[in-house]
């Protein structure tokens, strides 16, 4: 099942993206895809209804994040070993771990607003998952069974709010915007292959980062163990597992983002998106 | 005006705690202390109503935290002098950020989980502040007027799981019960001064931290400006402030929390509250 968010900014309903392209609103069968779906084995629910008398949605409405209001976002760093070593950092010994506001949001082709004072707002994309269940430690055997599905994200970083302005990283992950999300949440039976999967992003039509998610260095089922040791991971809260080589801070000289550029990124059978960055104005 | 949620965790109500020490319920007025209210200006709807008839709450009703789900809670590190000087690192030049899991919030007087494999469990009494409006690009001037109240925190942290395991702090901040939370949000017009409210911790009945808040290196306005600057933060999200020395990290030999101590902390005019610290269980 491909589950999509789609309307107006705060006012999303939820939808399915079924197999021929179709997209159809499933608003009169659960509420939103929220804490509250995963928690309550709506995804089951979903899958067990009858969907045949759902309205379809137009092609043109737009797709909004394809989880409302996740707890948190959990974002795995310098999880490629040829990313670590384009940002001249210590492959990790163990998972780098770092929070993105959940405020950062946005759908998967919206605008992404380059911040007041930004010169050096980056890209970075990635495989991201959603929680099915709440999962406080569990081992990396049954860590799947709490997976709910799999989507893309792009991590947009702005690098001089990240390590440039002391301390902790969490300043230049944050910004609104700086999270979209989607176009949908695959559940695990959509992939064949998770760890086999090629991830790709261009700017302008230019290709920055080529990779595949058989170079993680933690793989999912890793992550989900781990960061169950530190907190409860709780139903719909995403997580990202990590960007590979290619990102604007990795080349000489540097590369950002200006007002008006396009990044557009994918992950094989997790559909692709597209955002046009533009320069905050109040 | 001071606000609580009382009850069953997961099922806490929204309440007040009159001048008179008397707890009423006012689940008939507003929904919860959360999003929404503070988002849809709850906190003047309710100063405005007749609370007059609301039941009584008897005084042996746990308290949860007061404020539900927010959407973060975010951290300045290191922003009393005496406390980064016991920490041996460098007094910031601009505020050290990071994040807490939300799914850290307990109760203030719930039992505080030290987690499996945890060595080094530690207090932290701070001054934390919940947001009345959703807040971005605000000036330190008019950052007073996005504030919807104050509230005790005891930013629980695990100094091994923060610093000694690679990258960032979150893994060491945000284990779940690590954010004992109240017993009330008090409002701007309860607090003479803010910034001259003594606060003080205590471990089985030691006195271990002993400040004020006259001693914050970045006061709230500036903080609020300053975050506001990478992020919206949004009605109902928490800021707690920093830590005075005293915390265990600092001792020499270091001290930490085992199975059975028991922590109180207060604020001057924000209460007090107790956590029994227990060793996890499965």
């Amino acid at each position: 099942m491909k589950l999509i968010r789609f309307g107006e900014k705060g006012s999303e309903k939820p939808g399915v993206l079924l197999e021929d392209g179709k997209r159809i609103d499933v608003s009169s069968i659960v509420a939103d895809f929220d804490y509250d779906f995963f928690k309550n084995d709506g995804l089951n629910k979903l899958a067990q209804a009858d969907l045949s008398q759902c309205p379809s949605v137009a092609a043109d409405v737009r797709l909004g994040a394809p989880v409302k209001r996740p707890g948190k976002i959990i974002c795995i760093g310098l999880n490629f070993k040829d990313h670590a070593e384009e940002s001249n950092m210590a492959i990790p010994a163990e998972p780098v771990v770092f929070f993105k506001a959940t405020s950062s949001l946005v759908g998967p082709n919206d605008d992404v607003i380059i911040p007041k004072d930004s010169e050096k707002t980056d890209w970075e994309v990635e495989l991201a998952f959603v929680m099915g269940k709440d999962a406080s430690y569990v081992s990396q055997e049954e860590a799947l069974d709490y997976l709910g599905g799999y989507v893309l994200h792009n991590d947009v970083s702005e690098r001089a709010f990240q390590l440039e302005m002391g301390g902790q990283w969490v300043k230049g992950k944050s910004c609104d915007t700086f999270a979209p999300l989607g176009p949908y949440i695959a559940t695990a039976d959509e992939i064949s292959d998770i760890n086999n999967l090629k991830m790709w992003l261009t700017v302008n039509g230019e290709t920055k980062q080529d990779g595949t998610t058989a170079n993680l260095i933690f793989d999912i089922p890793y992550i989900i163990s781990y960061l169950s040791r530190f907190m409860t991971l709780e139903a719909g809260d995403v997580i990202s597992t990590g960007t590979p080589a290619g990102v604007g801070f990795g080349f000489n000289p540097q590369q950002y983002l200006k007002d008006g550029d396009v990044v557009e990124l994918g992950i094989e059978g997790l559909g692709s998106s597209k955002q046009t960055f533009r320069a905050y104005q109040a």
